[in-house]
């Protein structure tokens, strides 16, 4: 996990700098796990059922992949403030399944200072969320607030 | 929750066509439980520390937020084979509280068939979360695939 020394201001950021994630290794358990609390769905809480749907198997909630996602990104992205998301796209090109290792490549597209808030701006981030096939589960570009430093108003 | 036999299939979805979900009441100890294992930064975690945040209290992960709005919706929207999203637009227009009822307002924006796949077609879904006082608290707009029925290959 990033230290607060080494934290980053907006003006510490530049497009293109790229970051990658730990890994983080799922399962049965954690897919059932959450799918029970926030997506009951069959495909995504009975890998026997699972077989007979869309999924053909077991597979995770988008938000559970969304979720691991975060954690990872938490953990790896060095942002002074916080990552605070103002919203996003995000799109899951084919299922998460119980065997994957997740890991995210991110990359930053834009940086916009806020013309009304001059105490911050506005991150355009893409992240990638991999299995250990390097096939991409989940693909989100984000609009990420970061503060300004040494800011005269 | 609805029940298999009222499920509709693409057929029987019009644009325009409106879903309320039941509600769902939030508290401190829901939103630390979940961002201490997903998004654990100290807006989300900490009620004493949060103040000092750009949040300016504890504030719910928009995680945590889409995950609620995914399971309202997995009770109140009644669609032959699931709910299965595609992707989606999200954004977080104001925090979500520790004092918040959720509830989710949908609508049915457009329905296109595939052109590729004949058993399917995508339904553009927009859904409002909402707290106590109306106020959106996200707002999204999902590619949901839904099932044909009685098609002839």
């Amino acid at each position: 996990m990033p230290t607060q020394s080494n934290k980053r201001y907006l003006e510490d950021l530049n497009e293109g700098d790229h970051f990658v994630s730990a890994s983080h290794t799922l399962d049965e358990e954690q897919i059932i796990h959450y799918a029970k609390q926030f997506d009951p769905q069959i495909f995504h809480t009975d890998p026997v059922l699972a077989k007979q749907t869309f999924f053909e198997g077991l597979a995770a909630s988008g938000w559970h992949t969304a979720a691991v996602t975060m954690r990872l990104l938490v953990d790896s992205l060095p942002i002074a403030g916080g990552l605070v998301g103002a919203g996003c796209e995000i799109h899951w090109p084919q299922a998460t399944r119980a065997t994957d290792v997740l890991r995210v490549e991110s990359e930053i597209i834009s940086i916009t200072p806020s013309k009304t808030k001059k105490d911050r701006g506005v991150v355009l981030l893409e992240s990638l969320t991999k299995n250990q096939a390097g096939q991409i589960v989940q693909r989100m570009m984000a609009k990420v607030v970061v503060q300004r430093k040494n800011i005269e108003l």
